[in-house]
């Protein structure tokens, strides 16, 4: 360990592929000339923390504390920090370090630096492992930390820090903030599709869920405001709206197929991945050839992106539905969010319940 | 059969999914307002003639004369017909007729409606079914014509309608033909992606050919003058050339994995599939999600884009690399087609054995 890590840290932790997470304490770094230090309030519980704490990527280094959607309140300002002070509302998301030189990391693209580190089970500037937030305080550079509009409830923010970038960006990249009146598709309304959802119909399209779940088409239209839903499991429904939609968001993490997918959308038109199933999936090139389509992948987004996503959250009022989980519920939290029962995203109240464990 | 079909045309057809052609002898139309009667002089033999002939695609109806890579000297020209008049050189390639009326037909990119009938195996708007290139005598609707070049030779001409159109239109559509400086990989050195690398070359860019042959590196850097080769079966050379390539045309028809090519492909590189495997390509996401990385779809091109295509052939005097075949010599040239034992494209000479059969 680095010599400076001498700051005694609570946290949780999982020590082993068997899926449980477990009281953890450990070391952080003293607050450094470029760090801000972040008393956690709240962090979100991402699907990818079920892949690394059960080890399903195979490349967790245990013992690992997850979590990478996390908001809280500054507490210490490195002096090279201009931008923070103590006091501000601060959310930090995947990223811990990037390289800082290359093209991605000049050209305000650094989650594409292939020397990316992740803000758990990444190896930081020192050499040392990085840990998330399932805890009680983190270290952080400033320049991986964004601000939080103070207009936004700090729980419902705290997974727009994944869920929220993960979906904007592409939504972004293809022109579809400013520009209303787009159909779009997004597949699976769950943490990030309900964002989606959100965003899209912000941004003043015409929305359509797809989903394996028939019990979704009620909750997509009335409590989402979906103009249309697509029951994906109904070759019926599939095939009555093909080379309908614009531009399709996939969110789904579970493998399937893509070329009833592809059939949805119209001549021209583009899916973007930002599910990340562990298998690869099944891409027939018919649709694709046929109907000159794209398929794409996203990852999160840069920290100006995050930022830019956190403000424009701001302006239009955009949270995540949240299910709030106490410390000592976190284990089954992980274990509802494996069988996707969830609405939409827990978040675990990190600083309301210190005093009780 | 329509009653105005009353020209006899010897051809040669497939009677059942044996692989196996036979000359045949069937009608065409006369010669309507809007038509060109072509003498046919060659035709190419696309890998796709022989999913159709046997019935791999599962659509094949028939007798099938199969022939998508047609050129020949126009003998009749419609009164309706201003753009041709008897003895021009002609070329006919996959499309026999769209609906003229559709955004794609009304913009241009009629190779995309939805109505669109190939030049074999399709239902005319008379209801007739299509007969293609594999005989002496095409009568064709003026707007699927296209001219060929006064200075490019015949026969190394007729696979462009196919061939050089798949390629060509991928290299536009992503600004390649007039951006010299990028570095294009083209996957498979075959009928497809010889032509590939003569346009890429023109065109003034870094031609990397990847391929599972280790004999076809000599060739691609000898007679294409590729500036590099990768080995696709080899994971060290595949590895070293990671993120190295801008643009990436996989011409290959049989299934394979594309995750390690996209590797291959820089942060925001695009994937472009040209071959149609009948079965699904497994698609890891990954290196998509990493990479943002594109995989899209072409199909040939629009007649508008096909003209371009002969032109910009006839600049820089681009062919085909061709083995000419007899008329009784097209099951054999099928058979090797199989084995991709072609260097690099059979062409049919139609009419210079006519007399002996």
């Amino acid at each position: 360990m680095a010599k400076n890590h001498t700051q005694t840290v609570s946290g949780w932790a999982a020590h082993d592929s068997s899926g449980n997470i477990t009281p953890y304490t450990f070391n952080r770094r003293e607050n450094g000339i470029n760090d801000v230090t972040i008393k956690i309030l709240y962090c979100g519980i991402c699907h990818t923390d079920i892949h690394y704490v059960k080890n399903e990527w195979g490349i967790t280094k245990y013992p690992i504390v997850p979590g990478h959607e996390i908001v809280g309140i500054i507490t210490k300002v490195g002096s090279n920090v201009a931008k923070f002070q103590v006091g501000d509302r601060a959310g930090v998301g995947c990223m811990a370090a990037t390289c800082l030189k290359c093209e991605f990391c000049v050209n305000g693209q650094e989650n594409y630096c292939d020397q990316v580190q992740f803000t758990y089970n990444g190896v930081f500037w020192d050499g040392s492992i990085t840990y998330g937030g399932y805890s009680e305080l983190l270290v952080a550079d400033h320049r991986y930390v964004v601000r939080v509009p103070n207009n936004l409830p700090m729980a419902a923010t705290a997974p727009l820090l994944c869920a929220g970038i993960t979906v904007y960006c592409p939504l972004k990249d293809h022109n579809l903030v400013d520009s209303p009146g787009k159909s779009i598709g997004i597949v699976g309304l769950g943490g990030l599709g309900h964002v989606a959802a959100k965003f899209a119909k912000a941004f003043g399209h015409r929305v359509t869920i797809i989903s394996t779940s028939p019990f979704k088409e009620k909750e997509a239209k009335d409590r989402f405001g979906a103009h249309d839903f697509i029951l994906s499991t109904s070759a019926i429904q599939m095939q009555s709206k093909k080379r309908s939609l614009d531009f399709i968001l996939d969110t789904v993490s579970a493998k399937h197929p893509l070329g009833p997918i592809l059939e949805l959308l119209k001549v021209n038109g583009t899916l973007v991945i930002v599910g990340a199933p562990d298998k690869p999936m099944d891409l027939p090139s018919f649709p694709l050839i046929f109907g000159k389509r794209v398929v794409k992948g996203s990852m999160i987004g840069s920290m100006k992106e995050t930022q830019e996503m956190m403000d424009v959250c701001g302006k239009h009022n955009i949270t995540c539905d949240i299910e709030v989980v106490r410390r000592d519920q976190i284990n089954e939290a992980l274990h509802r969010l494996t069988k996707n029962d969830v609405k939409y995203r827990f978040v675990i109240d990190i600083a309301h319940q210190s005093s009780k464990l």
